[in-house]
């Protein structure tokens, strides 16, 4: 089920500035029985990004209300939030007049084989580059191309993530996912101020980490850096947390770590 | 009017990738009595840029047909193509059946003052650099974030245009035009092998300036040899050539380049 402004409806306009410049944001989030997963941590996350680009957020009562309707027959499904900054006439400058869209839809979860979770994943480094962009970096806008071109580059299913680097070989994070390293005990995590996207999931590890005593770095990540890692974990919202089984030629043993993680995860849905 | 993949419709699906992801490309040109302005250029650029990220381009006869469509009842007007990805489901992942989407509208053709053409623009310098991306470089794809952005930087209805700069101050291109400095009687524009979208018109120039005789450069720029130029040019499908008469400090007397550069565009329009 989809709602456009409220009400059901699979289209949006053509002169949806979403459509023609990708000038809105979006999230993707789990709810069960109606009741959305980290929800503070997604709609905090809404809020800057639409803050970020100039959008005004839709209120939480409004969201909140749209993701029961579009969720109400499902006892488990993803919904993805997106808010565009509406019609515009032909051109770059934002109409005065700008009235933001905002699309709630449902989807089925996706499903992946339970070893991804129980024994980890293979990955692949991808060819694309992220490009540096400090003003976009973070945000999880439209503007998608850079994961797309990424994922084009292998079709191989039993390849559950590819690894995106900067243009200095900084590890940055996965094409849907965010990365964490785990080194004597402690996580890392890259920096995302100049490309990247920043996922609810991981300001929800933040928090854990904090909560339970984990100390947990944010900095520039090299991928040779990451490739020593203890272990090497992707996450969001969708999928939780899969360790890293196979990466390159370097291989991975099942870890604590990314069990403590997803208990962690657990235990603190909201 | 609107065509969506041949029928009148100014709605697109949600699933669209294009909406999604910004998963797509699009050409704007003027269309004079049915007639597409430099077709060939335009044509030529949809392919590349279509061929670019992997979308089927729709046939040329086609696109001719849909735009005589959208521009029957015009005497001029502006037509944007666009194609995209098609619908999707959830995910980067490009569906292995995926049917690509073709939008074709007709706006009318912005108005600007007359004094644009004839004396010049004043032009600023946006704060907002681009980013490197040689993978998407050079591709008008629908990821126009960076030129939304940009564009909010100034309000002031006097200032045409705002010239965009790379990380490293090379001057790459307006928020909506590719720029040529005139020095010596020759030309010089922008690399855009790693920032910026290479319009149909800046094609044109370049196969105008070699039949004249004149010599055009393709190199980085920075900004302080943009300010030295002896005329400096903007240059898209809809407003032609205009002269920057003011940027920052400089200004500049109204040059011959431009109007021989505007000349060569008036006659050869196809």
């Amino acid at each position: 089920m989809i709602l456009v402004n409220g009400a059901v409806s699979d289209t949006v306009p053509v002169i949806d500035r979403g459509f023609a410049y990708g000038d809105g944001v979006f999230r993707t989030l789990q709810v069960r029985s109606g009741r959305p997963l980290a929800w503070r941590y997604q709609f905090r996350r809404l809020q800057h990004d639409c803050s970020a680009i100039g959008i005004a957020c839709p209120s939480e009562a409004v969201l909140r209300n749209e993701i029961a309707r579009v969720a109400e027959h499902e006892r488990i499904c993803a919904v993805k939030i997106m808010v565009t900054r509406g019609p515009g006439q032909r051109g770059y400058a934002v109409p005065r007049e700008s009235q933001p869209a905002r699309i709630v839809m449902s989807t089925p979860l996706p499903t992946y084989p339970t070893s991804w979770s129980e024994t980890g994943i293979r990955a692949r480094i991808c060819s694309l580059r992220l490009g540096f962009q400090p003003a976009l970096a973070g945000i999880k806008h439209l503007n998608r191309l850079e994961n797309v071109l990424a994922r084009q580059e292998w079709q191989d299913p039993d390849i559950a993530e590819g690894l995106l680097l900067d243009a200095e070989s900084n590890v940055i994070g996965g094409t849907m996912t965010n990365v964490f390293m785990v080194r004597n005990d402690a996580l890392l995590t890259p920096d995302l101020r100049r490309c990247g996207v920043s996922g609810a999931t991981r300001d929800r590890i933040f928090d854990c980490a904090a909560a339970h005593g984990i100390a947990c770095t944010v900095s520039d990540v090299p991928l040779n850096e990451a490739l020593q890692a203890d272990e090497l974990i992707v996450a969001n919202s969708l999928i939780g947390v899969w360790q890293v089984r196979e990466l390159n030629d370097r291989e991975w043993a099942p870890g604590t770590m990314t069990r403590t993680i997803r208990r962690w995860l657990d235990e603190e849905e909201d």
